[in-house]
């Protein structure tokens, strides 16, 4: 096996998924730095070895930068807000290196900001993840991208710490924003579905694990479906994954939508239940948690419930 | 292996899914009866091997009724009808004969039912069908049956005959038809979602077959995303599973979840895909010709689209 060259990578966004993918990328034995608002995680990071700084004296340095923010604006921030701010990194990263964007954004906008790292000779690659904070710990994120032939060769290093698997997009931003829009869109659904199925159930009087178990081997199943309709039968709603993503997601995607003319009845109603969700202070909780908005809706009582 | 008993066993609807679940028992050794109004499809039986003839005369010596007609108006004129219209059977079976009953129905049908079979000593298996008419010719279907202990064991000859799976859901009716419309609530919001993720999807240029092999490698995926979305990439639409079954399943579901008060929103937003589908011509097309309805809506063009 050839020595891989050491690269300084940094990942600015230490959140849940970040944190994990700045150790994946620290355990590939790359010089990794790591950025977040939150001091308390980059103090973490730190302790576990990780580097830290000021982003725009160690920015021209770089060879890669991911993005693990949370949305378009947070993004943006990022590569051109001001220095000051610790954002900006594009205006000092040097030609030809690569900033990897994580977030789920629109296309266009995953465009807008290729075409911006372009005029300084940025590489970008438009790079959706998918699996959640412990395959981001493990290195097993799936990652949904686009981009330049250029912009892969000087992303492998990092791609390669982070992802199990890599789906090529396309040779252009844009693509991977779109397959992402695509699995949210049907994950929202699902997850929202899944809510509205056991409860349904609950209502005829069937016991929630025997909704789990018969549904999961007949055509109504979904991957969502078998990961998150057991929260509910243990009455367990733990934020692996929170309620909160949803308003977010479902929203840009409609946003998407709209910008292509595109009727989603079945996303908008998704989006409803996790606003109510949300709304009602369970934005915080597992996703799952938007089984309660049924059960409240229908007066029937979850497992778990007091 | 002890050889078991021969049967008399009835199918009435021979319809794609009752057709392949009568040549199933006849393959099992059982005297098997065949009726339908649409006299070719009977025919079709008695040349295979199948008996015919007046239902009325023939009810005294069942063993099992096996009612596979499409709703539960067709159901109860089966059970409960005019004799003189093919119908009426309950009337002229024996006690302790058995009549199981297949069609989608509303639990609280299937309770009616039971308890009018009762009043004639004739047991009654809530016991609706999952799977397709492949798998209803091979004897490998799903049932998700509820009844009386006795009900499954005068069943049981007919269920090992046609069935790979059974799931026995409880002790009286009702339960095999609400974990049914479980199954089907999930089902018709699959297959709906499909579609809109598909056309969307396409909205932003990515090509359906790329969008089928990511996501069913995605935490989006469904059994019915898999099953359904290469029928889109294939530009096939030869009904394997028809759109007007679903304005027929949602809406049964729907009225059920009028009756518990439950607010089901999704589902709603499916049917009226499907009716949109229905309404413009796509009834007898496959179910995944949802699609038609977003592609139309967007002005987009589906894959073997002239």
């Amino acid at each position: 096996m050839t020595r891989e060259k050491i690269n300084s990578i940094a990942v600015i966004g230490l959140g849940s998924m970040g944190y994990g993918m700045a150790q994946s990328v620290m355990r590939a034995g790359h010089e990794t730095w790591g950025f977040d608002v939150v001091q308390d995680q980059v103090q973490s990071f730190v302790a576990e070895g990780g580097k830290t700084g000021d982003l725009a004296a160690i920015a021209p340095s770089l060879d890669v930068a991911v993005i693990a923010v949370l949305n378009a604006p947070q993004t943006e921030s990022v590569l051109f807000g001001e220095a000051g701010m610790g954002g900006g990194v594009v205006a000092g990263m040097g030609a030809g290196s690569c900033v990897i964007s994580c977030a789920t954004v629109a296309p266009s906008f995953a465009r807008a900001m290729e075409a911006r790292c372009a005029e300084r000779g940025v590489l970008y690659l438009d790079a959706p993840i998918s699996g959640g904070a412990v395959k981001a710990a493990a290195g097993q994120l799936s990652i949904m991208a686009s981009g330049t032939p250029e912009s892969f060769v000087a992303a492998r290093p990092a791609l390669d710490a982070m992802a199990e698997t890599v789906f090529e997009m396309g040779d252009e931003a844009g693509p991977g924003s779109a397959i992402k829009a695509v699995n949210q869109l049907l994950g929202g659904v699902h997850i929202a579905a899944m809510a509205e199925a056991m409860t349904f159930g609950m209502t005829q009087g069937i016991e929630p694990d025997r909704i789990v178990e018969v549904i999961s081997k007949c055509a109504g199943t979904s991957w969502l479906f078998e990961n998150r309709a057991p929260h509910i039968v243990d009455g367990d709603y733990t934020p692996r994954s929170a309620v909160d993503i949803w308003p977010k997601d479902l929203g840009i995607i409609l946003d998407i939508a709209r910008e292509a003319n595109f009727s989603a009845p079945i996303t908008a109603a998704a989006l409803q239940q996790f606003l109510a969700a949300s709304g009602s202070g369970l934005g915080r909780e597992d996703d799952a948690a938007v089984a309660k908005v049924y059960a409240r809706n229908a007066n029937i009582t979850l497992p778990g419930d007091t």
